[in-house]
């Protein structure tokens, strides 16, 4: 257990109650400001903390950080130093901050690198080499299958075998408060004889959660469970915004394409696998049994609420799901070893997304396709309008959190305004 | 057209009769050598000409070109620097190495740019971002449909509507020379209850070419097709490795992963747009009548010969395919609009792969899929032995070229041997 785990530090830094961002979760990202080049920087409750600037201070002093993975546009540099230093520099600002210790003087020094939240801008915090989406949700599926195909037999015959997977897009990859144009594109009417053309009429989010590599693998490599963590330098809310009517039209037989490019929104701030250890729980149990590559050891699931809110441009907004990560029946691990297995080669900056994260209850569903039921069940604003899917001027907000024994480590929000077709 | 493109042309270098590369290509791609890290070149006959070395001694005079780009591991900041710049380098190379022109004296310092082919490593040309890969040949996708599906239905009802394409992964994509191991992973025998987990029995190739991005668009932008020309830098060869077994059992519904990601071999040269300009055809006629956005104008396809041989490890190889580019139903152009009709956005260095380039004749299948119709009809070997699919130990070899009024622009080559597994 590392030292920024312990549930009773305290900081000299006031952090407002119920803060996602506590001195016991110091998550990475990229911050601008108006005058200042992107650089690494971590979060304390309101305040944005630049990293670059504290090791010109020398408070990282004894840590081996080339000065350009800190002034730096993304984290790849950054988390490609390794867990043993990246873990070496989350301790040491878990000491300066700390209220007992304040050794380095780092109170005297703070208006030098401490900046309030809204006065800079967060940046897309990885440069997303490869993007894999899982679809390791077994409520999700059957959901999917239910509607699509049987309800008798939802689940597709490999889906307990394998996390089933694919490769999406990368570079649509955006960071939360980034609008997103309605997409345009083909779809064809169930009646139609043929496709037309215009904006998706079926414009939904999903509800998933992204981990992002930090070391790479050469090719022909695998990794096992067991090592997995090893290669996983943190997490992220990630939303994979999706148009239904494309999707349905062009996904046979090669899977999702332009219904998934468009966009997805990612919140700023990596939390690392250190900062959520204390939140493991079991994952549901196998059946049948998984061949051995996909066998673990140990509390691979993580007890993180989950929740998506739709505002709409004006009035209230609403609550349509709240779920958990602890629900997935294949972890990160699983995963991972999976990907691998053919010798794939992992890039640090390598994201994988969990797949929609569904519960058994209606209100865990994490799309609008499952909690309208394809839109049989609208979902009642608080205005008394109704929503299908996502309306133009409608913000979908997503955001996690783990809380336990007074400590809450937050993944703060993935939010995206949909604007009208461009 | 360009000076390049002149057939008269002729160079004071040597070049062997059936040369890919007289002067009339100039194709770029990345080199390195025992005492020299990586740096752009070209090629011309069985020389690679250095560029970074041609900038230094002063001969791109009056081009505007930072010498980092010239000094770099991947193409992709000299392909930003945009197509006026990168033909003016093509057209300057032409001149230097013309007969009749040799007013920059190049011939007499050649000794400090050229190399020898065999003296040089050449190196994966580009950094790949997103890759995606097409399924735009028609007899392709008609001989997979009659196959696994209706030969009285083979093409799915979106395929003469839309390029069908999907995200592959770019991680892998490997070039021409390097070995690839046997993947190994999940299948399940057909009469089987569970999978089982072992060496691929079915590996193959699949015979492709892809074109590379040149120049990036914004999230929300489109390409039309009169304008897509203008983004693809050039094109390579292309082999989309395909463990046909893995594929099967993982595929549905969400499309191809590990029986692909394991490896995909490109060509080392990217061989511009405007160096095959020469060889442009008419595609087939796209019935029923494509939507608007997909309309475009002129010949978008290219007479574009392809072979793929088989060479065993001791003993003669074979040629198993011959077909050509020409045959695409979907060209480049309608890809590229297709692909950002959502808005999806464009970076140098993206790869777009056509998807296997089979014809109507047997001898002109792009997969041994094809080729022996899943194995019921083996090719015999000039040794006597048999192939389904690929063995441990055979090189496939694959080669393209244009030529016409004796000009021959050729792609060099895209070879891997597989070795067992690991």
């Amino acid at each position: 257990m590392i030292k920024a785990n312990n549930p009773k530090l305290q900081s000299w830094l006031d952090i407002p109650e119920g803060s996602d961002f506590p001195i016991q979760n110091i998550p990475f990202g990229i911050f601008k400001t108006k005058k200042q080049a992107p650089r690494v920087c971590t979060r304390i409750g309101d305040h944005v903390v630049d990293l670059a600037k504290m090791n010109d201070l020398g408070f990282f002093e004894g840590i081996d950080l080339p000065k350009n993975t800190l002034r730096n546009q993304y984290l790849n540099d950054f988390m490609a130093l390794g867990k043993s230093t990246t873990r070496a520099v989350r301790d040491r600002i878990s000491d300066l901050f700390n209220k007992r210790l304040r050794k380095w003087n780092a109170k005297e020094k703070a208006d030098q690198f401490l900046h309030k939240v809204e006065s800079v801008n967060m940046l897309l915090p990885v440069q997303v080499r490869d993007y894999t989406d899982f679809y390791s949700s077994i409520e999700h599926a059957k959901n999917v299958g239910a509607m699509f195909r049987d309800p008798k037999n939802a689940l597709l015959p490999n889906w307990r075998h394998l996390p089933v997977g694919y490769h999406g897009r990368a570079s649509s990859i955006i960071v939360s408060g980034t609008p997103i144009h309605r997409p345009k594109g083909q779809s064809k009417a169930k009646d139609a004889t043929k496709p037309s053309f215009g904006p998706s009429r079926l414009l939904d989010f999903e509800l998933e959660m992204a981990f992002v590599i930090g070391k790479s693998t050469e090719l022909g490599d695998t990794v096992s469970t067991s090592k997995a963590e090893d290669y996983i330098f943190g997490m992220m809310l990630f939303n994979d915004w999706s148009a239904r009517d494309i999707q349905a039209w062009e996904y046979v037989p090669l899977g999702p394409f332009l219904g998934k490019s468009f966009a997805s929104t990612v919140s700023p701030w990596v939390v690392t696998l250190d900062a959520i250890d204390p939140f493991r729980v079991k994952g549901p149990k196998q059946s049948p049994k998984v061949l051995p590559y996909l066998e673990y050891e140990g509390d691979k699931n993580y007890d993180l609420n989950l929740s998506v809110d739709i505002l709409p441009e004006e009035g209230k907004g609403k609550t349509v799901c709240q779920s958990n990560f602890k629900f997935m029946y294949w972890n990160m691990c699983q995963q991972l070893a999976h990907h691998t297995i053919n010798g794939c080669n992992l890039n640090v900056g390598d994201m994988c997304a969990s797949g929609t994260i569904s519960g058994k209850n209606k209100n865990s569903y994490g799309s609008m396709l499952e909690i309208t039921w394809r839109g049989s069940k609208p979902v009642t604003m608080p205005d008394g309008s109704e929503r299908k899917f996502i309306n133009d001027g409608d913000t979908v907000l997503m955001k996690g959190w783990c809380e336990k024994d007074g400590v809450r480590i937050g993944f703060g929000e993935a939010s995206g305004k949909v604007l009208p077709v461009k």
